[in-house]
C-alpha cells in the first residue's frame, strides 16, 4: 500500500524532474525573442493584402459601424443604408463578371467581404446575403440572360433579394425541400408552390422586410418527372414592397444579435414565373418540357450545384478568425494596463496578465487564432484557384469542400469561445455594450449554425474521410498501405483535403528511448496528429464493416453508435490542417526575433492540441504516462516565455482603435492609474494619510 | 514495428471485448427502468417545495414576464414597475424582520427570489439589488435603529436603492475601496468622499436610474484612523430623481444582458451624513470620534461584514440552475419531436434526440443539471441554518462561504454552457428571440463574473483547501494522516466544505484484478474523484513548501505558478461537492423505477467528472489504459438507456409552458409534420406524386 503523503513525494519527485528536463530543452532552443510587428502583420494580411488593407482602412468610417441600443426597425434602416454605402464605394462587387462591372477576382472579393465584420456583423451579413447567396446564385447558377437580366440591379442594390434554400421542415438536408417548380409547357412558365407549412422558406435575410426577389430552390418537375432541386428567380415584393400575388411570408423578428439583417420566412401559392427564369447552368426546360442537363447523375448535377455556393463558408471561417484577433487584442491589452492599487503604498500591483491564470486563458487562444488566420489563408487561395477556373477539377472541388466543411465548424465556434473568454477576462466591463465583446458574441452565434451547422459539417468531413480510408484500404495488406502511404506524401503538397496519412511509422511512440524534448519537434507533433486522425478513422471503419452485411436499419443504427466518435475524428482532421498552415506559416519567417516567438507560439497551438486529448494518446499508448506529463509542463513555461509578447502579437493583426472602438482598450485605464497614484503620493508627501488601524494595533502591541 | 492495419485490428479485438464487458454489465445491474415524474418532481422542489410552488405560479403572470425588443428606456420601466408587483403580492419581503413585517425565513426568501429568473433575469436581478444586497445591508449590517427607519420605505419600494461597494479602480478587492468616510465631530456627520476617478462606484444596479439612496461602502477614518472598509446609508437623489448635491454619476448605458437594471456609476464630493447613518452592527463611531466595535481584528471584522452578503451568491446558484433545467426543457421538447421527411416516403425519419450525437450533447447536461439542483437544494438549507441562527459558529460561516465559492462558479458557468448548447441543438429556431434561449443566455452571462468573478472565487476554494491541508498535515507523518482521515469520515456527515480525505486508501486503484465493472460502484466513483482533489492539493502544497524561505516577491511567483492548478483543484472540490449531493438525492428515492434511471444519470455525471479529467487519472496511475476506455463506453451505454427517458427526466423540473414561453417547445413542430405526412399521403393515393428522375434513370437501365 502506497498511502497519500508518500504518494505526494512520489509525484513531486517525477515532477520536478519532467519540469526541470522541459525547463532545460527550452531554454537550450531559444534564441532572441522579440516580434517584428510590421513584418509579421504584413505576413497575416495574406495573400490578398492589398485588397485587405483597402477594406480595413473602408470600414474605419463610422457610417459602416453598428450602433449599440438601436431599436429593430432603426438597425435594419441602418444596415440598409450601409449596403447602399457599400455600393458607392465599389467594396462588395470584385467577384462579378467583368461584363457587368466586376473584376473576376474571387479571393480579393471574400478578402474584402469578411472585414466588414469589423464594422459590424450584421453589415458583413446582409452584403453576404445581397452578394454572396442571391447575386453568387444568379452568377453561378445561371447563365448569360441572367447575367446580364439580373446582376446589375442585384450589384446596384436596386434589387434587394432573398436566398430561398433553408425550409422549416428541412435544415442541412436540402436535397429534400419540398417546394416544388412545375413547369407548364401551355404558358411556358414554372409554378412555385409551397405544398404545407414545413415548405416554407425560413430564415432569410431581406425577406423579412426589404427583399424584392428571391432566389428559390425548388424541386423542378416538368412532364411528371422530378428531376431534384434547381434554382429560381422569382420576383417578390413591388417597388412599394407588398407582396406580390400568391406570395406571403412572415418576419422572424427579434433574433439573439444580428437584427441589421430582416430575416424572415417566405411561401408561395401557385406563383407563375417564366420558363426562362430557371437559372439554368446546370440543367435546363425547353419550351416544350424537355428537360437536359450537361450534368446526367442528378446527385451529381445536385452537388455541382451546391458546390458552388461554397463561398459563404469561406467567409466565415475568415471572419470568425478577425473577430477572434479583434477580441484577444481588446482583452489583452486591456490585461496588460488593468492592475488594483494598494492604498497607501507606492508599488503597483502587478497587471492581471501577469497572473498565470490570466495568461492560460489568453495566450492558447492567441495561439488558435494565429492557427486559423494562417489556416484561413491557404483556405482563400483554394477557394481562388478553384474558383477562378486555375485549379477546378472535380477532384478540386471536392477538396474545397472538404476542407470548409473542417474549418468553418472549428473557427467559429473556436470564436464563440474566445469572444466568451475575452468577455470575462475584462470582468463586468466586458459586459458593458460600448466595449464590444458582448455584442460581437450575440452577432457571431449563429455563425455556429448556419451555412451548414458545424455538427454536420464535421459529418461531412468524416464521411470523407472514411471514404477515402475504405477506397484504399478495401483489401488492405501490409504493402498496400505502404505504396499509400508513399503516394500521399509524393504526390500532395497541399494537404487541404481527405484523410492524411503517415508518411512513417508512429509505432515507436510511447517508447521511453524518446525523451520529453521530441514533443517540441515539429515532426513529432505531425506524427502525433496525423496518427490520431487515422487511427481513429481506422478503428471507426472496423466497427462500420459489418454494416455491408446488415440490414438497412441494423446499418443506420450501427453507423449512428459511431456518429460522435466520427465527428470527433473530423475535428482531429480539421485541428490537423490548422497546425499545418500554422507550420508552414512559421517557415516563411524571416526575423529571426519573430520566427523564435511564433515558433513558441506554434508549439502552444500543437502541445495545446495534444493536451486536449491527451487520455487518447495515453490509451492507445502514443504517449507514456511521463511524456504526458511533460506536455502540460511545456505548455506553462512556454505561455510564461510568450507573455511579453502578447501585447506585440495581437498588434500584428493590425486592428486599429477605429475597428476594435473598445474604451477599455484606448489607455483610459492607466490614465485613472496615473491619477490615484498621484494622489497616494501627494497624500503622503502632505502627511494627511490615516494610519491604518491594524498597523496602529501592531505598534500598540509593541 | 506494428503498422497502422494491424493496430486498427489490435484496437478492434481490445475495444470490442470492454464494450461487451461493459453492455453485461450494465445488463446486470439493470431493473425496470420508469420515471414517476410527479414524485421526482416532488424531490427536485427541494426543501422549501411550497415556497417554490407558490413562486412559480406567480411567475405565470405575463406582467412579470420579460418583453423581448423593448427600447432600453423601456424595459428599465417595465422592470421597475414589475418590482412594484412583486411588492403588492408580498413575494419578496420574506427574510427582512417580522417587526417590520417580514417572515424572517432565509431559505425561503431565496427559494422564491431564484425562481423570479423564469420571468426574467431582469427582474430577478433588480430584486436581488433592491432587497438582497441594498436591503440586506442595512438589514445585516445596520441595527434597530436602521431597520425602523429605512427598512419600511426598502421593503415597498418608496427608495430604491443601490449597494455601492464595487470600485472602477477595485473589481474583486473589496478590502481597497478608496472611497473614504471621514468623521467630522463639530458636525457629527461622516463626509463622504471620492479622491480619485478610480475611486468612482461602477455597475451599480439602480444607480443609473431609479437609485434615491445607497449603502455606501468606504474605509471609515476618524480621529486620524483608517478602521477599514464600513458600510454608510447615502441618499443620493431627491423625489424627482435629481442627484442630491456633492453625488454625481453616469448610466453605464447598454449592457449585453439584463437591460432591465440601470446599473451606473456613483461619486460622491464631500458629501455629509448624519453619524447614525454608519451601519454600525460591526463597529461604531460615538459622537466624540470614539471607534468601538465587537470584533476586535480588522480582518476578521471586514470579512464578518462581508460574510452577511452571501446569499447573493446563493441565488445565482439557484438561478443557473433552474435556467439550466428551462434550457433542457425546451432543447429536448424540441429534440424529441424535430424529424424531417423524406418526400414522397411514408417512413418519418428519426427525430433528432435519436442521433447519438445529439444525445451526447444534451444528455450528460441533463446530468450536470440534476447534480446542480440537488446540491444546490443542500446548499439552501446551509444557508439557512447559518442565517436562521441554527448554525452559525465562524466554522460554520466559513463553510458556508466555502460552498458558495465552490458552487456558485459551477452552476454559473454551465448555465452558459447549457444555454448555448440548447441553442445550438435548436439550430436556427434557438436563435429567435422568441424561443428564449438566446434572450435568457444574454442575460445569464454576467453571472460567471458579478457576486465574485468565478475564478477568483474557485481560487479561494483552493486556499481553504491548502489551509485546511497544511494545518493538519504540517508534520504529516503517515499516522496523523491516518488519524485524520478516521476523524474526517466519522466526524462530518455534510462534506459541503473543507478539504476531502478519503475514508480508505486508493492504492489498488488500476491493478488489473479490478475489472471495469467497479468504475459503476459508488465508492470506486466516490474514491476516484476524492482522490484527484486531495492529490492535487497535496501536490501543490508540495511545491509551495520553499515559499516560507523564500523573499516575498519570490513567494509570490512561487504561488502564481501554481495559480492554474489551485484554480483546477478548486474545480474538482466542487465537481466533488456536487456530486456527493447527487448521491445523497439518489438514496432518498423510493420509486424503484424511477430509482433506476436516476442512477443511471449519476453514473453518467460523475463518470463524465471521470473521462473529463481522464488524462490525470492514467498518468497518475488511478486507471488503467483498459479501464479508461472502459469509462467512455459505459458513458456510451448509459446514454442510450437514458434517450428514452430524457423527457421524462426534463418534465420532472416541472417548468410549464408559462415558464418555458418557447414557440418550438410547444408542439407546433408535431402539427407541421402531421400535415406534411398527409400531404404526401394523399399525393400517393390519388397517383398524381412526379416520378423521381433517378428511379426513372434506374427503369430505363434495366
Amino acid at each position: 500500500m502506497v498511502d497519500t503523503a508518500t504518494r505526494g513525494q512520489l509525484n513531486k519527485r517525477e515532477t520536478t524532474s519532467v519540469e526541470a528536463e522541459v525547463e532545460a530543452q527550452i531554454e537550450e532552443t531559444s534564441g532572441a525573442a522579440s516580434v517584428d510587428v510590421e513584418s509579421l502583420g504584413r505576413q497575416l494580411l495574406g495573400t490578398w493584402a492589398d485588397v485587405r488593407r483597402e477594406a480595413r482602412e473602408n470600414v474605419k468610417d463610422p457610417a459602416l459601424h453598428n450602433v449599440p441600443g438601436l431599436t429593430l426597425t432603426e438597425q435594419r434602416e441602418r444596415t440598409l443604408a450601409q449596403l447602399h454605402l457599400l455600393v458607392e464605394r465599389g467594396a462588395v462587387h470584385r467577384a462579378f463578371p467583368k461584363s457587368v462591372g466586376g473584376l473576376e477576382d474571387n479571393g480579393g472579393n471574400i478578402t474584402g467581404f469578411e472585414e466588414l465584420v469589423a464594422a459590424d456583423p450584421s453589415l458583413q451579413i446582409k452584403a453576404g446575403v445581397q452578394w454572396g447567396l442571391f447575386g453568387s446564385a444568379v452568377l453561378h447558377l445561371g447563365t448569360e440572360y441572367h447575367h446580364k437580366t439580373f446582376l446589375p440591379a442585384i450589384m446596384s442594390l436596386e434589387i434587394p433579394g432573398a436566398f430561398a434554400m433553408t425550409e422549416i421542415g428541412h435544415g442541412s438536408d436540402v436535397a429534400s425541400v419540398a417546394t416544388t417548380a412545375t413547369y407548364d409547357p401551355e404558358s411556358q412558365e414554372f409554378v412555385i408552390h409551397t405544398p404545407f407549412r414545413g415548405a416554407w422558406k425560413e430564415y432569410l435575410g431581406n425577406a423579412g422586410l426589404h427583399g424584392r426577389a428571391a432566389t428559390v430552390f425548388a424541386q423542378l418537375i416538368t412532364n411528371g418527372v422530378n428531376h431534384g432541386v434547381h434554382c429560381f428567380y422569382v420576383p417578390i415584393r413591388d417597388e412599394d414592397l407588398n407582396f406580390l400575388p400568391g406570395i406571403g411570408g412572415e418576419d422572424d423578428g427579434l433574433k439573439g444579435g444580428l437584427n441589421g439583417i430582416d430575416n424572415g420566412r417566405l411561401h408561395f401559392t401557385n406563383v407563375r414565373i417564366p420558363r426562362v427564369n430557371l437559372l439554368n447552368k446546370y440543367g435546363d426546360v425547353a419550351e416544350d418540357g424537355t428537360y437536359t442537363s450537361s450534368i446526367d447523375s442528378p446527385g451529381r448535377r445536385f452537388f455541382t450545384m451546391l458546390g458552388t455556393l461554397v463561398q459563404g463558408r469561406v467567409s466565415l471561417d475568415g471572419a470568425a478568425a478577425a473577430v477572434s484577433a479583434m477580441a484577444l487584442a481588446i482583452a489583452v491589452t486591456y490585461g496588460n494596463q488593468r492592475r488594483q492599487f494598494n492604498a497607501g503604498s507606492d508599488t503597483d500591483e502587478e497587471v492581471i496578465l501577469d497572473y498565470q491564470r490570466h495568461q492560460r486563458r489568453l495566450i492558447p487562444r492567441l495561439a488558435t487564432t494565429y492557427a486559423m488566420n494562417f489556416a484561413h489563408d491557404e483556405f482563400l487561395v483554394k477557394f481562388d484557384s478553384v474558383f477562378s477556373g486555375a485549379a477546378d477539377t472535380d477532384e478540386d472541388r471536392q477538396d474545397l469542400e472538404t476542407l470548409a466543411a473542417a474549418l468553418k465548424p472549428l473557427s467559429t465556434w473556436a470564436a464563440l469561445d474566445i469572444l466568451q473568454e475575452a468577455r470575462e477576462a475584462c470582468g463586468g466591463a466586458g459586459f458593458i455594450a460600448e466595449n464590444r465583446l458582448v455584442g460581437l458574441r450575440a452577432d457571431l452565434d449563429i455563425y455556429v449554425t448556419f451555412e451548414g451547422d458545424n455538427n454536420i459539417l464535421l459529418q461531412l468531413v468524416a464521411k470523407r474521410l472514411l471514404t477515402d480510408y475504405s477506397s484504399k484500404f478495401k483489401t488492405a495488406d501490409a504493402g498496400a498501405l505502404a505504396r499509400y502511404v508513399v503516394e500521399q506524401t509524393a504526390a500532395r503538397a497541399y494537404h487541404g483535403t481527405g484523410l492524411r496519412t503517415l508518411a512513417q511509422s508512429v509505432s515507436d511512440f510511447g517508447s521511453t528511448a524518446r525523451s520529453v524534448q521530441s514533443l517540441r519537434d515539429t515532426n513529432s507533433q505531425r506524427e502525433l496528429l496525423t496518427d490520431r486522425v487515422e487511427a481513429m478513422i481506422a478503428e471507426i471503419a472496423q466497427k462500420l464493416r459489418p454494416a455491408s452485411r446488415m440490414s438497412k436499419k441494423d446499418a443506420a443504427d450501427l453507423f449512428n453508435s459511431q456518429q460522435n466518435n466520427l465527428i470527433e475524428a473530423a475535428r482531429a482532421h480539421a485541428e490537423l490542417l490548422q497546425w499545418e498552415a500554422f507550420t508552414r506559416a512559421l517557415e516563411k519567417v524571416e526575423d529571426v526575433g519573430t520566427k523564435q516567438v511564433l515558433s513558441w507560439l506554434h508549439d502552444v497551438f500543437g502541445l495545446g492540441l495534444i493536451e486536449k486529448h491527451l487520455a487518447w494518446y495515453l490509451i492507445h499508448g502514443r504517449l507514456s504516462p511521463r511524456r504526458g506529463q511533460a506536455v502540460s509542463a511545456y505548455l506553462d513555461r512556454l505561455i510564461t516565455r510568450l507573455r511579453p509578447h502578447a501585447q506585440d502579437l495581437v498588434d500584428a493583426f493590425g486592428y486599429g482603435p477605429e475597428h476594435l472602438r473598445a474604451t477599455i482598450a484606448t489607455g483610459v485605464e492607466a490614465e485613472r492609474q496615473n491619477e490615484a497614484r498621484e494622489y497616494y503620493r501627494a497624500q503622503r508627501a502632505s502627511g494627511s494619510a490615516p494610519i491604518d488601524e491594524k498597523a496602529l494595533k501592531a505598534k500598540k502591541r509593541k
